[in-house]
């Protein structure tokens, strides 16, 4: 984000414009027209405004004054990018938007909001607190920030590929036909599809429009009866992916979205929407024109978030190619880093070096990363979201633990893994710590639980050990994992907010951590596969439970034995056992030698 | 509930009843005018109509077929006590009465509802479904069971006693100024309480219409601004009393309340209200006069919930004089039930006579027990919420297990307690499922948690050591518990649906469990005191924590060391090696020869 233009003259620049569009004020969210995660270059207008390069917030420019939102992770972030004499910064949290909105709206004002970036729910959060200042909350017709943004990038235009049916497991019709079934019962003749992880898992494509998410931004309608339409810019299709989807699906240009609503509206249709995921344009369109919204869950979400054998098989193979990388890459790291001078980029380089390689000597390739490697030595490693950049890098030193929480995205699954490093040798209060997130990790992977158990539910078996101690983290322990898709997938996740049941095939990740402000981070992160329920001998019920997908060693050095359990130590040690033979013949004699020594049984 | 009466001429009456009023059917839940959990016998009005006496269900009667809907606990019950001809039994989960009437209520139909025995939450949910069948849900002006129940008992009239200030810990006035200040933030005028126990809590009153619970039925109107007025019937006050409360609130007739409502209503007051306690019959009297109802908590549910250190100390001594009446009624059992020929019945009996003496020993009073005794040998202790009866009381026989759950209502605090004894010897498998029951209940007592955290979180804990093994148990673990009042006190709980927060003075029990039906029923209940968040040695945060109130031994027969981990043992260690001194002083020396045999260390 170039900081050399005046932050003061984009504000007054919109600010005219929004007199010129009869505005008293503006919401704008860190957000894209497909409610996107990760945002093209095309959609960072909060950064473009504000200078925040956070990855969420939103801000609201009013006539006399503007303020910007962001959660705690952000909270330091802002105040170093922002001025605050032109943002005032906010917790979102504590003082919500829609608050400040309440209080802040002056009657009579008119404040606008683009409808392709805000969802359903969230303009009706905004509708009330307008309401309630008197003051009107008004859909724009064209972003006021995209009139006077003159070098605003274009649209990403990456090219997209299939997935074939053999790592898809489901061919994109009878993925269709699921859905169509699934529509029926909810009473809809249609829905309506925003999200670019949903588009990709339906017709089994892929796209390269993102930064580490493989998907390729489009809109596609499904109907109960009749073909599906899939809204794409043409630019991003060969003409053999075109032929291909074309058997799915009429294809269209983005443009002629729009009026398909319209159709669909005047056509009294009544179209599946969730309003938490849902663009409220879209909503508007189809009502507007006479049709029906009914609310309800996104019927893409679980069927992607189950996985299928073949999204399994794919997933476990990545898997081992990504431990393989891990373990040369710290085999490296144990080697080197007394002698030499390594640095929190030069790691991050180094790691993504050894995925590239040992993918291509496993006959796969290295696609992209899943996300910005958090490479975090000493105190950035207490910086949970923290993004390494040349002036904050800093080196790996003697006595510091160093964070890496890196992950890929290989052609047959998703990858992400975290791994605390002592680097020299570490104190009796990290390793008590690190004991404890760690005994959370193992106190998840060998959960057993009912058929219903959710997120909440699981949680806080990953944070027992620490509350013990009066220790704790502020994020949640796990979240859902694509294939080859979105490091971040719902619906379900392991968190305070994890309502929805966890069922096979599933692939979470189980992270708990601990963070020392200015000292020291420690996480540690598995992913697992949901098993199907199993009858336990002598018991009555069948029970879920968790398969570990990620092998790679959990550091020795770090663990006190004295802190675990019988069946704690007993976990540890068969992890470690299998490491050799599953991970041995990507590995050279060297690394080899380096994985026996690093998972010798840990005795006590 | 007589059974000489015919079921069939009720129902039939009944139909003539809803045919004058012009009516095509009717909706009977177990409820009363106050939303009580156990009713006075002039609101049993689904026992008399349909025979049923299990403590939740509603009875739909239309015109040519009729249903009653009862969950998972009263299914057997259910078959045993209605005729299915007349009545066909629903699981009411699987079954909502809502999704029934959407599926049998025909077009135009005038379903009848008394107003006064539905909550806010219930009407919205029943008008939905009558609209989705284009039939329309009608409140009746005068229950129609109650113009056909031509011996319908008086409503009670037990007389009030007050609360003393010092046993209170606050004095009303304190209490109602309070509940003004946070009637203020919630920006309402007024609110309408009609739950016995709110009532009680907050004018310090206690009163005797209902079993177990020492509760008068009244309503009350709390005021922002301006005195409270009291509905309660006059008959229940004596002159000291009444004065009493005068000084407080506006004493009035319950006749009185409904031009009350409507008086709030024409000055156009903003009336706090909760849905799902609050009689659909005041919401309506408010807005159809011209006033606002606004949605939000009851405010009395939270200080309520929260004992002050005066209701601490009181349920602190209370569980003293409990525990030791338990401790004299298993020595009892221990040195009697080879010999002696005793049932379920007998062995209750003589529970309750051992709380009234050593009540009466310790200069206090059995006022009465909290909840019927659940007094459940071999097959019978399976049953979760089982009542014991003439028919089914049976003898404590050698190689079963014998199950009481109990308490007592003291005029310093209420009791519940569950122990599990093993009659003869155990087998291997009841000491293996014992074990893991009481892993379980010590998870919980030993937990310590962050401010936030909720009963969904803690309920897991008591699982685990069921899941593991395939085991699990269908009913939450554990409830808020009154001080002298209601032994199931919302709004905090144990359980997948506990979405409150613990806070500092909770009362909540501990009771998981485990049920082999037609074999034998575990489950250990202790009652546990939320702990203000303390400094942890090391730890960065403040946790809270629980102290366990009562002291009775846990069965070392049942307990298989083998199981436990050396904490735990530690735990069952400790707790015993207290209670000879805690308990001895109301002991005799041959119970207090047995206590000490009973609490001997476990070894391993």
């Amino acid at each position: 984000m170039s900081t050399s233009i005046d932050p003061r003259r984009r504000l007054a620049d919109l600010r005219s414009e929004l007199t010129r569009q009869g505005l008293s004020g503006f919401i704008a969210p860190h957000a894209d027209e497909h409610q996107s995660e990760y945002l093209p270059p095309s959609a960072e207008r909060l950064a473009w405004l504000t200078g925040f390069t956070g990855s969420a917030g939103t801000a609201i420019v009013l006539a006399d004054e503007a303020a910007i939102f962001v959660d705690g992770r952000y909270t330091l972030q802002v105040g170093n990018e922002v001025d605050s004499a032109l943002f005032t910064p906010k917790h979102l949290v504590e003082t919500p938007p829609s608050e400040w909105l309440k209080s802040h709206a002056r009657p009579n004002d008119r404040i606008g909001y683009d409808p392709w970036l805000m969802t359903i729910a969230n303009v009706r959060k905004l509708e009330t607190a307008c309401k309630d200042a008197g003051a009107e909350l008004v859909s724009v017709e064209r972003n006021p920030i995209d009139a006077i943004w003159s070098d605003q990038p274009d649209p990403p235009m990456g090219a997209v590929t299939l997935q074939s049916d053999e790592l898809a497991g489901e061919a994109a019709n009878a993925k269709l036909e699921g859905l169509r079934e699934a529509l029926g019962e909810a009473n809809a003749d249609a829905t309506v599809v925003g999200l670019a992880d949903a588009i990709a898992w339906t017709f089994n494509l892929r796209g390269s429009d993102i930064a580490h998410n493989p998907v390729a931004l489009a809109w596609a309608i499904l109907r109960t009866s009749g073909r599906p339409t899939l809204f794409i810019d043409g630019r991003k299709l060969t003409n053999a992916v075109r032929v291909a989807l074309a058997e799915q699906a009429d294809i269209e240009a983005p443009e002629a979205l729009g009026d398909s609503l319209a159709a669909l509206g005047r056509d009294g249709a009544r179209v599946l929407l969730e309003t938490a995921s849902s663009a409220a344009a879209i909503s508007a369109a189809i009502t507007d024109a006479g049709g029906t919204v009914v609310e309800g869950a996104d019927p893409t979400a679980l069927p992607k978030a189950r996985k299928n054998p073949a999204e399994i098989t794919g997933s476990r193979r990545a898997h081992v190619r990504d431990g393989a990388a891990m373990v040369r890459f710290l085999a490296w790291l144990d080697a080197n880093v007394e002698e030499e001078a390594i640095d929190e980029i030069a790691a991050a380089e180094k790691l993504a070096a050894f995925r590239a390689e040992t993918a291509a000597a496993d006959g796969s390739e290295l696609i992209d990363l899943s996300f910005d490697t958090i490479s975090g030595a000493g105190p950035n490693g207490a910086i949970v979201h923290y993004r390494v950049s040349p002036e904050t890098s800093r080196l790996l030193e003697a006595g510091s633990l160093y964070l890496v929480d890196s992950g890929a995205q290989y052609r047959d699954g998703t990858t992400d893994i975290t791994r605390t490093i002592p680097i020299g040798k570490p104190d009796a209060e990290m390793r008590d710590r690190f004991t404890r997130v760690l005994r959370g990790m193992i106190a998840v992977a060998t959960a057993r639980f009912p058929r219903g158990t959710n997120g909440i539910q699981l949680d806080v078996l990953a944070r027992q050990a620490l509350w013990d101690a009066g220790l704790d983290y502020d994020h949640g322990t796990g979240h859902g994992v694509g294939s080859f898709l979105s490091v971040h997938e719902g619906p379900a996740n392991l968190s305070k907010r994890g309502t929805v049941a966890l069922e096979p095939g599933m692939i979470l990740s189980d992270e708990p951590g601990y963070y020392k402000t200015g000292a020291y981070g420690i996480r540690v992160e598995n992913l697992v596969l949901v098993k199907p329920p199993e009858n336990m001998p002598g018991g009555d019920r069948p029970m879920l439970g968790f398969e570990t997908l990620t092998h790679c060693p959990i550091d020795r050095r770090l663990i006190d034995p004295e802190l675990l359990s019988a069946a704690e130590i007993t976990w540890i040690d068969e992890y470690h056992a299998g490491l050799l033979e599953t991970l041995g013949h990507l590995l050279d004699d060297a690394e080899r030698a380096w994985l026996k020594a690093a998972t010798k049984p840990l005795g006590r």
